[in-house]
């Protein structure tokens, strides 16, 4: 019997949720080992054709950008940029010239609330060189796909989590509900944990291999992504970005002082482009169970999937982080 | 090895916080299986002696008293009352009634923010009889001990947990920092999950025990009680009560969307009794880690000493409700 | 030309939002001067057809019941109880009594979310003497009607406000919008400010007045219900709800430390009566102001009604409380 | 008699709070008014010795980076940066080159968190332009003082407020406490408002004016720094913050949809600058009520101080904004 409760999406990432689309930017240059991940939530002009969404503060030392306009009105405007702490304003600023020149009214009538999320990738990337430029963020953008890598790669490239080589993971659940599917998926930017918490499907493997690697104080972050195509309303998106706590803490970890936890989560349903009144459609929340048990499945295993992933690592100043298949070739998910 | 990475206190519960008492009402006649738990933060007049305190919600479907000025104030000024929804008037009334009696001056110069905190015990109890009384809130507060019963007594005399007979759960660690051990305190009132989700110390043994029992949609609430004798500002313990949250999802739930989890913390280290300046000696956030690792680990364990202490109970419309150990006699902790 | 920009509905009382009700009950016995208001949201079963709606704290020193459950969930399932504050728990056993009479499936299925506001009416009402009794809720909730007094009548017989005689007030204003007339009801009791901050229409009346009456130091409270029919979700109810301190600001209050200022508004444009998908049109956000405008106004304009329209009382400790009106008998609102 | 109950500081400015500096940089450039002001809240290095400090989201379309941080540590620990909308990531970016420059460990131990605060100024600046670079954030930095000039200067450069032309303005006023007098001050940054809606000093003047300029729709914001050398803690700052709303109303606003209000607090009073534990003298919550009055009748006078010391502006597509002074030449406050 699988340790899941629930199905996987076809590609068990986050664009199994329709047109979410997704890229990245490595730099992998001696000491410096970072990069940009984004996500496209449409294909399409998302500041014209807006979507439901809220965000949540699980632990909040750290620096994302946007979450305000999105708690006060509830809509994502502009694609979701992941990167290093120290980028943030190169990132916002490249979003922010991505935005202008693809929608001429920015600035005339409205302005646009863009969104970058970030974690410390200090351990292995010289943070300081402050690599990421404005550009790299256009670019990215002009680059997202169905189908992306994981582990370390793109903002993933340089971060540690339980110790291990941790970085972009992702996974998606199938939503039973009357005779629909509905989708949800999870992108997580790993960067947190001490090794020996780290819990895998239950088993507490953390405590066995905190003998080969050296642990560290837990002071990291993970920024998580949730998508579904379910007709949820901005409270109801809240009540499932709020389920991601269980995910992480069925990982082991207690959610540390230093680190900077924040999800945002939007939904595909209903796209919002006028000054209309909006006519919605929102599921009852008597009947969000399911929704709630699969964002704590899919985030757990999508923080699981981005050490799976992850290839070991030597960056800044000759530090090595491994991974964790590496340290455990065995080792595979139920 | 211990699956706990810390140490418990003396008692293993909340009462190893000094000062702290508790103090049960149960009743147990045929339909009626309902009660009270009080909690007393220190053994003096607290409204006098007011503690530092927070509160948060997880998921707020439930009926808590007082939160908004423990909100706005950070501070704790009457005792803790725990019994069943419907009879939360009582008990604020009763609570009150205390209150005023014990302090002529409430209501001439201010009032009274009682606390109180629920848990729908309907299943085993005919809630709609109201058998809560004003009266033995006063009498149940006025026989308080540092020794309590854990299981089915008390406000938890009609919980359900898991599907299994939950209740009172209490569970204590000792933080060292510095060359001090600092204590932090759980009390639970465990009314939430379905079996099929129950996970002790990581092993998925509702999935096994989901064969005996029939399981039941997850609709029930969790009340936390975190006390600590560590000097923690307002918002510091606020940081505390959120890390309820990675240890009620460490025993498999994912918190359902009918379930009332609040949490409430409070600090013995000070206490404000004037309007005069306050002075304080605070921990700095950067050592807080410790404290929220104990946080995690003692709601965890208090959840499951809440299943472990129970004994199986029959009440409303003959409805038996099965303790962990009758079904598992050989179960305990590591 | 009007102090006022928007147009008050017919009666320029709460009740000009279709459905809404209010009943008075008053106690005027020598030191007891107290009572009970409720508002019936609309006329039929509240918990099996509810409302949607939010609340907002300005200050919370305040003891108000249910708010939780409203900010996880956004709906409205009980009429509203307010009264003084020694009494929220005889209001609230109250309510949920004429509750599970009212539907049997209480506390069988789901429990029910009483909401209970206060005001401490201590200077004119002997508090202690806990006057309110359960049965007086039921009595007044079975006795509500679309015309109501406002000023020293039910739970603001005792109430001051601004040194002077407060209690109930109303106020409505009518929001035109496209080629619809929208309507937006106030209901306040009030209880905060000092003589001193007093302002009437821009006119700073308060500090002539500070001669002839002396003034208190400002530890009073204001509850504020806010009732439309307009289709607005819980997130833009909560929009309108944080307006209510503009307009408590322009009658002169700086929200003092000891004030409890609660609000909680709901739209009577949906009833939500089962657990099936639900269709909503709501008003686009950008469309929100004149509904912001009319807060605000109604508000102020509700509280100034609530000191217009109180006679003086005498009651605890033979203190007498003056009206506005009789101090100043000339003065009328523009 | 004056309008205002407590006395200004000496400057009316926030910078009579010791240790706070103000520097602006404008661009005045036919098609380009926009610039930059910043705010030190002491004149060393803030990274290593941190503020308490809090925030506070009124109306949230905005932009503000930093608030997440703020919320969970309650500490400020980089200068603050007001800008135009389009400007933050520049802004964040040159604020965070600036602080790794100060501070080496930056990136290597922790991050930073930058504050950058914003208006769109779109109105009279061509705010596509991008006219703002990092290097100008540094430079500014690099020079602030305790005088500053208000109006139409800095970011405020391009700011319209009530349809009149707004920018930077400012206030203080003096606490008396016990012995002791504090001094609390407001800097604020107006950029919002319709003509007929302008109150200054309890006079609906806004009425008169509205014949002779051209009202606009409010869709503007503004931002509030608060500073006081009172020792308050991050809680207590954060009840000062939530005054502001008082004095915007006063000014006539009722906060508009498309409004991004949003105020910074802090306390000069300590100093946190290592991770040893920490000793506070804090003001008892009972005794805030004129630091309350305090930040009401500052924002209000700050408010109106934008106004009046602004001059007429022609900027972007040959828009004139008026100053108040051009309209009302004799107007001055109480």
């Amino acid at each position: 019997m699988s340790y899941w409760q629930l199905k996987s999406g076809e590609k068990n990432t986050i664009c199994d949720v329709e047109g979410v689309l997704v890229g990245h930017y490595t730099i992998d240059n001696n000491w410096i080992q970072t990069g940009l991940t984004v996500i496209r939530p449409h294909p399409d002009n998302i500041y014209r054709e807006k979507l439901l969404a809220s965000c949540h503060r699980i632990n909040g030392y750290g620096k994302p950008v946007g979450m305000e306009q999105i708690r006060e009105l509830g809509t994502l405007e502009t694609p979701i940029v992941l990167t290093n702490t120290l980028a943030i304003g190169e990132a916002t600023q490249g979003l922010i010239q991505y935005m202008i020149e693809e929608s001429e009214e920015i600035g005339i009538k409205n302005t646009v609330n863009p969104i970058v999320m970030e974690c410390n990738d200090g351990k292995l990337n010289d943070i300081r060189q402050l690599s990421i430029a404005k550009e790299d963020v256009k670019a990215t953008l002009n680059n997202t796909k169905t189908e992306f890598e994981q582990g370390a790669v793109g903002a993933g490239r340089g971060m540690v989590c339980y110790d291990l080589k941790g970085g972009i993971g992702s996974s998606s659940r199938i939503v039973p509900y009357g005779n629909k599917n509905y989708t949800l998926g999870i992108l997580t930017l790993t960067n947190f944990g001490t090794i020996e918490d780290l819990i895998v499907q239950g088993k507490p493997i953390g405590r066995d291999l905190s003998s080969k690697i050296k642990g560290t104080r837990d002071q990291g972050s993970i920024v998580t992504i949730l998508a579904t195509d379910a007709p949820l309303s901005t409270r109801q998106l809240n009540r499932l970005c709020r389920r991601v706590q269980n995910g992480i803490g069925r990982t082991g970890a207690f959610c540390s002082s230093g680190s900077g936890e924040f999800v945002l989560g939007f939904s595909t349903a209903y796209r919002i482009s006028t000054n209309n009144d909006l006519n919605f459609n929102f599921l009852h929340d008597q009947n969000l169970d399911l929704f709630f048990k699969a964002t704590v499945e899919a985030t757990e295993e999508a923080i699981l999937n981005s050490l799976l992933y992850s290839e070991t690592v030597t960056g800044f100043k000759h530090r090595t982080i491994h991974s964790l298949k590496s340290l455990m070739p065995e080792i595979s998910l139920d």
